[in-house]
């Protein structure tokens, strides 16, 4: 299995629409943890991508889709 | 925590789907500043993406997606 | 907000498939709008795109994932 | 409106899995007739995207999420 | 009528998620034959795809798309 | 058939919305096996696709899709 998920979420059950979206950021930044776990690498990646729009739209998107996800498990924070 | 989330909604409840249109744009640039919070960072980026068609295209679609979630939360503006 | 959205449609529901389908092309070329609003900017960019296969497959994919809200927004067009 | 949608289906409704794989295909087309409507531009891109294996794979991811929706809108052909 | 489609299944229904996934996997490559008939042109293609990081992610892409419509015609393989 | 789906898992149930990510990744990378299933050019690819950004945001997309899936099957681990 593949180990480096620490800080991995109990729950997709999130309070609010924004807290929901903070964990749609939290969830796309895993999965790229789980294609690279060193943190330095990470790092040194940053400058590059933080400034290419291309990047910026496609990080933009993981975290769309994940939204979808965290927005569904949480009825769309729908009030009855 | 991400901290950049500032002006996000309380609610993906909207009034009509353009408003819906509206805040899927604002969650896709939401989902940009998530990786990229220096507003002058992306104002130097604008001038290239915006006059990209392939940016143009892939921006659309993040549009296209966080929209999915925005009309199934407001059950796609049925009228019963 | 941004306000480049004139003629957005006051609702999802299409009486066909087809006019569902002219929506989602109206929601992902509005999409377009949403980041670059100046029609002659678009219209410079056209030649090179509408004559780009991976452009056009990309501006397809877009209309794919509106068509999915409009469809569901529909019901599909299911006659009961 | 868009007018070149000639042989748009009336329904999204098929008798098979292999006939709404069909109508996912003509719908994929169509995506891209709304941004290219001129045939002979497609023809003379054909020979480049068609032995492109970025491209081929992008089509038949469009050809995907509009399979998404032809077998939601058939129910996924089961049988009660 | 595109008439490629040999060997297309009668149906969703898969026994298992396993079976499930080889399903997406043949739906996926029938998109890219759907384009590309020509099984000659395609193993000509293969050498290059299939050593290229970018086009494996994007190939498991578009079987993660198909997937989703097969669990969901399988009502996820869930036992009552 | 494609016969290199050993250790496929038995079902899509997950305990914990970690170990639902975790399947999520093992089925991203099984469809990235299921077009290259020689371990040996895989890890060849990797010291480049793992020093990436955009083969790392796409790779966390196809965990993203699969997630949705996952989530889905799970009923989003909601506790009533």
């Amino acid at each position: 299995m593949t180990d480096m998920l620490s800080g991995f979420p109990d729950s997709l059950v999130a309070p609010t629409p924004e807290a929901g979206f903070q964990l749609a950021i939290k969830l796309s930044r895993l999965g790229v943890k789980a294609t690279q776990p060193d943190a330095e690498v990470l790092n040194r990646l940053r400058p590059k991508y933080s400034r290419d729009a291309d990047a910026l739209i496609a990080s933009s998107q993981v975290v769309a889709i994940h939204y979808q996800t965290i927005a569904a498990a949480n009825d769309y924070w729908r009030e009855f």
